[in-house]
């Protein structure tokens, strides 16, 4: 963060705004994180698939109602009609044909119960506030930061390019079926990503703005780190599942 | 959660209810975390209470914005004269003379700086993520919920009971001037309990409303241990500090 700060103090043209964007996303993106690295490596057990597959289902069921939040603040009829096409993404045309239809359906296939994915009753309770402070930031900042926060997108093809080759190389019983959901996701977050870097160069400008949409992407990265992190404490080596959690080891 | 979903279905007496409630505390509350043990074990380093001290500071700081939210939505002035007392244990007279102030003094006291603190800059984004979910709880829940959320203190005279004598014994650096925050807590603690729990015992008064108090003590329960377990995993043995937390061993 300290890094980020700095930099932005006398103003920055855009393509350094850019520059400066990207080089959060390559410091901070959860790509860079331990458990990752362990997933496209094969060194995952099943169990901890389905562990990340259920917490990470948390934070699908909240971007199209994040999303929404976004639209409810826009003034701009095109820009909500841009944006729109991410709740339709996730929601499908009935709710569950869509993006987080094809989370479910990735849970399931590890070995998950639909109902228990779905009533996100066994998640852990950091996924939880992690996500809660997600939809809370979109509704409490700006505007302008809250599109920076879905900035992420414009690395995610990026760490779905990794993980999508190794999973199906590493563990034989994850299919492309089961990773159905990742499929149209790089065209989808690249389309997403590229309208919002232009509404975020258009409108950060000034120094104020800059540091605002750099921390907002900072604070999105930190969130989908703090996601692996609560989930490599409890269902690491000599994993710490909290009480209540998911824990297929109990009775 | 499970447990204590179906214990409610028929509507408990107000004695049922309460040691509902205690069983809640005795299974989930931090005193049974790991690293509560090894605090009161005198096992952690210098650094580990720094980053204890420094991450509970952002709950402390929270508190009493979390009881200003249930002040503004309490209708019955005698409640809010008697809620308004935590507001005034944790701000003082000027802000600076009351228990938040005394954190400040345990944290600068195990050698951080000020103003660092404070800034909550180099707090753990999980920390962050659940000092917010509990503000939100209070501002989204019922008034009773809300209510409930505080019971916690039901057993914090139990944990600073264990700690403080803990600490004074095992960490040659920790004195009772540095510990002076928990001199008045259990007395504040019991006091605050005492009505809370009593208020939650005459307004729960339906299966649906005794369900909705336990599941806001599990979520404060979890809330807690949420915080221990990220402290835990950033700065435990094979520590995975987060990018941009609090990192003594850094340049």
């Amino acid at each position: 963060m300290t890094r980020f700060s700095s930099a932005a103090k006398n103003g920055l043209t855009p393509a350094a705004l850019e520059a400066l964007l990207r080089e959060v996303g390559a410091a901070r993106y959860h790509n860079r994180h331990p458990l990752h690295h362990k997933m496209v490596s094969g060194a995952l057990s099943r169990v901890q698939l389905q562990a990340w597959a259920l917490n990470r289902y948390c934070y699908q069921a909240i971007i199209p109602r994040k999303d929404a939040m976004i639209l409810a603040r826009a003034e701009d009829p095109g820009f909500r009609a841009e944006w729109r096409k991410r709740i339709e993404d996730h929601d499908g045309t009935n709710g569950w044909d869509g993006g987080i239809a094809r989370w479910v359906k990735l849970a399931t296939g590890l070995g998950l119960d639909e109902a228990m994915v779905k009533s996100e009753r066994l998640a852990l309770p950091a996924t939880r506030f992690a996500v809660g402070a997600y939809l809370s930031f979109c509704t409490e900042r700006s505007l302008l930061e809250a599109v920076a926060s879905s900035l992420t997108e414009l690395f995610s093809p990026v760490i779905i390019g990794e993980r999508v080759p190794a999973m199906l190389a590493k563990y034989d019983y994850v299919t492309e079926d089961i990773l159905a959901y990742f499929k149209p996701r790089p065209v989808q977050a690249s389309r997403d990503a590229e309208f919002a870097l232009a509404y975020v160069l258009k409108y950060a400008d000034s120094p104020r703005k800059q540091q605002a949409v750099i921390d907002a992407l900072v604070f999105k990265c930190d969130l989908l780190w703090s996601m692996l992190d609560a989930l490599e404490h409890a269902y690491g080596e000599d994993g710490h599942i909290p009480p209540g959690a998911f824990d297929p080891g109990a009775a």
